[in-house]
């Protein structure tokens, strides 16, 4: 049979789509905040990159999930 | 069976859809910003760059994923 | 069976979906800067080219990992 590879690479395919959308809105939402206000970055910093975090774990725990059910 | 291919390059495939607007959606913050006040672009720079690293690299995880579980 | 073809052009149509809307996205707002500001063009320029080769690097990624894993 020619066609080989896995099934948890499209599981974890799936998965960024979300993270790597949802961590470029945070960025832009962040980038634009910044640049109405440039003294306002020391207070948006530690809330992009704590939304960055938790919009970057679900894809992290989808690979974490694909070693799980095994490869 | 004439089917042939990686089930890997699909998974690399979605991934890389949410990369690439993520990288997109941070790019078209970062030049509205700069439109709006040329004068940041020293201060969004960083951020912008910062925002791609994060976004890009969970295609880039992908594709080492894609290696790790065997082509 | 006469189901035939390759699932690495499948990854590849889907990796350049997101290519295709990031480099939409950033030329959008390339055009809309230098719409308001038409003076802010030479300082709007390379950054939209940076963020195009960026976005677009992602599906060119997958064009050269189809011929990895084998067409």
């Amino acid at each position: 049979m020619e066609l080989h590879g896995s099934l948890n690479m499209i599981g974890y395919g799936l998965a960024s789509i979300g993270s790597a959308i949802g961590v470029g809105l945070i960025f832009a939402a962040y980038i634009n905040g910044v640049a109405r206000q440039p003294e306002a970055q020391r207070i948006l910093q530690p809330i992009a990159l704590l939304g960055f975090a938790l919009a970057e774990a679900l894809a992290i725990l989808g690979l974490v999930f694909a070693f799980v059910v095994g490869v």
